[in-house]
């Protein structure tokens, strides 16, 4: 009677297995859901993402003695600007290890680096080469078109997925917008743009307020549960207020300098399989769904990765 | 440099104290962020939630013995339906007492009730008087006009917030929309719509897919993170695959029904203030933000609720 039949809400991996097809006799031709979809999507509609865009971070392990992985996809071109090159010099010089995080507020963020960070008299002190990277960077001047839900939006003009990530067009030009599981720069007050040290991942309802005000940088694409399920903060703005409730960062390295790491690829936003998938995400014809809404918001329709098969 | 000044996302209670305001010299005028214009509502823009509308959920205590109680308001006329009148039937017969916590899908929802619900041989038996809500309640058929952001909703013609509460509107009639915090009946296949026995919280991205399609009852005031930080489900759409993975429930009551139950009030959606909070939220203006978004979707301007003062 109480069959919990409510569709799975994101493409992760573990979602990726079609539980929802298996439920329905397979002799009984329906709508396909969204995540049947990128089932049934060819491997040429699959792109492979570089282990030079990953940035892998590995926390503590938890009380059972699990370890936890989280890893990130960094912004490509030509949304990506001087943060990147500042996150792959902190990655190469092994800055973050030994860090922790450091703020779990819920329903907003999860937030990492130097606990010491604001104490210049306590600061760990940062690699050589960092840029400083001016406000106009928080959007890409030009772009290609992409798969668009134009005029539906809050927050812009029109919202799109260009090149495998979501986007927000308006007359400043198109910049990344904060969904669940993206991962940006934290900052100061303008007009310090915030070096890249500092981090944070959307652990919440997108705050699309954040957009064009703060550096998108990359997205979660494995392992956001180590984050998401974290205790919250107990001080303001879900910062610890002591160092023991903090969780350690062993490590974060560049994909490249990870011998273990699985390959993952996205579904290529380009595709016609992304094109089915997200027209099926904001029109739900599969048999749970009464009313279909006949729309969705871009964090809604999030782009789909996996290891590759 | 790295001060993290990510702006608080949730008015929660915590989030109440106006952190940022006491960031910034008390002699510099600024702008007010939306906490501090919740701050300094007067007493007369709160309104009482009576304790009659409430649904008290006790989970077991956490690992270090701290208990963990998670307050829900009742969706209140004209927008409450049937089903609530199921739930005060569950409550009054302490069904769910000795129930627990079955499923837990990151960036979706956390689900509770009979974990056996489906076994039909070992099913826990329903109190009398249930029911049967047809599905044309998922909606109102009127409902006065509110705070709007018409024609900025992805999934809707129009959305508001009225008599406190985030609705959208269709030529189906007003219907509660699905946010962070949301409760909601999970149900089978139409045209079941549920009893109300297994409710399911969201804790993630707003999942309005399912507005219109299935029971919203309620949201969730205080102790979201007893929900949200839960550990992962390991089974398929995120339910544990043991019986030891379960979080139990302790007891769920009305609020009438809770001795030490503080009293709560949420910031009048009809007020001046409520105005100009949903305004700020659109349009931030506090020293943070460099660019105004000019809007914000509905999920994203929750309805500031507190303990009475």
């Amino acid at each position: 009677m109480h069959k919990p039949l409510l569709a799975a809400a994101l493409p992760l991996l573990a979602a990726l297995a079609p539980t929802l097809a298996a439920a329905a006799p397979a002799s009984e031709p329906k709508p396909l859901a969204p995540l049947e979809i990128v089932g049934q999507a060819p491997v040429a509609d699959w792109s492979a993402i570089a282990p030079a865009d990953l940035l892998v971070m590995d926390l503590a392990p938890d009380a059972a003695g699990k370890p936890r992985r989280v890893v990130i996809q960094l912004l490509p071109a030509p949304f990506s600007q001087g943060w990147i090159g500042n996150i792959r010099t902190l990655a190469a010089a092994r800055w973050w290890d030994g860090t922790s995080i450091n703020r779990v507020q819920d329903n907003y963020v999860v937030q990492w680096g130097d606990a010491d960070g604001e104490d210049a008299a306590k600061a760990k002190a940062l690699p050589q080469g960092l840029l400083v990277v001016p406000q106009d960077q928080y959007t890409a001047k030009a772009a290609p078109e992409g798969w668009a839900n134009a005029q539906r939006d809050a927050y812009a003009a029109g919202t799109g997925v260009v090149l495998g990530w979501p986007v927000s067009y308006a007359p400043g030009g198109v910049a990344p917008v904060h969904c669940y599981g993206t991962v940006g720069v934290g900052r100061n007050m303008p007009p310090d743009t915030g070096t890249g040290a500092e981090l944070y991942a959307v652990i919440g309802h997108a705050p699309r307020q954040l957009d064009r005000n703060i550096a998108v940088v990359g997205r979660v694409i494995e392992g956001i549960e180590h984050l998401s399920s974290l205790p919250r903060g107990t001080g303001d703005l879900g910062f610890y207020k002591t160092a023991a409730e903090r969780t350690p960062i062993r490590a974060i390295r560049l994909g490249t300098d990870v011998p273990d790491l699985p390959r993952y690829q996205y579904l290529s936003t380009e595709s016609a399989s992304f094109a089915r998938y997200a027209d099926a995400r904001a029109n739900r014809r599969d048999p749970f769904y009464i009313r279909p809404a006949g729309g969705a918001d871009i964090c809604n329709i999030p782009v789909p990765v996996r290891r590759v098969p």
